[in-house]
């Protein structure tokens, strides 16, 4: 039988607030068994792009990466962010280890190619390195990973970590019973996007497709559930999307979005 | 018999001239057996603060480092120039991992005291744990660290890198054979600050009190010397100071100066 091993995302809103970050990671901390910790980059490269008068244009939420952008948000998110998630788990004894795909050559990738949109310096995935992960991991170090891949010819690559987490969620569910979480701003796929008691305990691809067809899913959640099945096809055991604040009764599973492949196995 | 290993540690005017960081990459990638590479910052970590005009303050060559400084040295350091270090290694077929002190608890240090100056996140080295690095390098991981560490209780620390190589050859000569090699911009130690020719091909404790007492050593190389007897005294194998660009020879010990505890071991 696998071990577990709990992979969490968790986006901007958390990163960008010193005391929701700290509650987050005394969590994260006292997580038993393996885990991977995927962090977005948030409001600071920003901010610090604003500072450093370096214009910023995003297309579709993603950041145009020129080669001033690289710089910043190699410096944002694999050196401050990373590092300081890192230095904030040992303090709580939590053995961390921080990482960006460039490391190891965990995480490859190739600059996007797009018929319209130059994205610059932005990295789709082609394969994590499930294995050294899995080693990482069972020696009893949490990995933390940075949103910057490379693509094995000395090229950085800022790369979405929504798919970051999915992809190394599909990569690690060889080694291990994986469960892939992540932790944004709502409680979970709401119907109402302003009402948190709209949250849909679970969903399956047919209950996905009716939703969709019914207009009922906020087009923005549309494809990191598209991503969830994928995922859930590829291996993962589980695939759940809540509140970081909600963390004991999203890891039960009694709050949150559960992605699953067939929420009636038998039938029924 | 213990394996050997090669630590390394490149300077300032190496990291800041992308042809001469090039050329030293392709060497120690071709380097055989196990290593680690230590870096320091450079300019850029000035240049950026300039920019950001966060204005920053030297003492004894060593950085002031306030809280936003902080956040500049480990945003360049252990993000832009470590990250770009691990990826044009990779490209160059050097499995390559980049750490700072904080990653794995690999470098523990605590704030500076000083009776007059207050040097902000300074950090000095308590402790290195040779055997998670060790572990590491034994896996065929060239270790690459940035000089950032951490004080166990969540704190970042700017730290010598020159200290960082030094301490880490130390707790690694418990496992390997262990070379230390400072690579910086003179050939060695020098007679003549200003030539090259001067350089001393070998210095033991006797020959440098002597020529400390005939004031023909240059102040700055002092506390360098020092910290290589150092490292002798606790197991270090060897210690080589001298040019990058001199790497074979300077590897086959025929240029460089050679650190050493006793220059005629049977009374010669």
């Amino acid at each position: 039988m696998k071990k577990n091993l709990h992979i969490i995302k968790v986006g901007g809103n958390i990163i960008d607030d010193d005391t929701r970050l700290d509650a987050f990671l005394s969590r994260f901390a006292s997580l038993e068994g393996a885990k991977v910790l995927v962090h977005g980059g948030g409001k600071l490269a920003t901010r610090l792009a604003a500072d450093l008068k370096i214009p910023q244009q995003m297309v579709d939420g993603r950041r145009i990466t020129d080669a001033e952008t690289l710089r910043i948000v190699t410096m944002v998110y694999a050196g401050l962010i990373n590092k300081s998630i890192v230095a904030a788990l040992q303090a709580r004894n939590c053995a961390a280890i921080g990482l960006c795909g460039a490391d190891a050559d965990i995480i490859r990738a190739h600059k996007r190619q797009h018929a319209t949109t130059d994205y610059g310096f932005v990295g789709d995935v082609d394969r994590v390195d499930g294995r050294r992960l899995a080693e990482l991991a069972d020696s009893g170090l949490a990995v933390i990973l940075a949103p910057i891949t490379h693509d094995g010819n000395g090229q950085l690559l800022n790369t979405n970590a929504d798919t970051i987490a999915q992809e190394t969620a599909k990569a690690l569910s060889a080694y291990f019973d994986t469960t892939l979480i992540y932790c944004f701003e709502k409680a979970g796929v709401l119907l109402d996007a302003e009402d948190d008691s709209t949250c849909i305990p679970a969903i399956d691809p047919v209950t996905f497709e009716t939703l969709k067809d019914e207009g009922k899913i906020f087009a923005g959640m549309i494809p990191k559930l598209t991503n969830a099945f994928q995922a859930l096809g590829a291996g993962v055991g589980k695939v759940v999307i809540g509140k970081a604040e909600d963390w004991d009764r999203l890891m039960a599973g009694e709050t949150g979005t559960t992605i699953t492949l067939n929420l009636h196995p038998h039938g029924r």
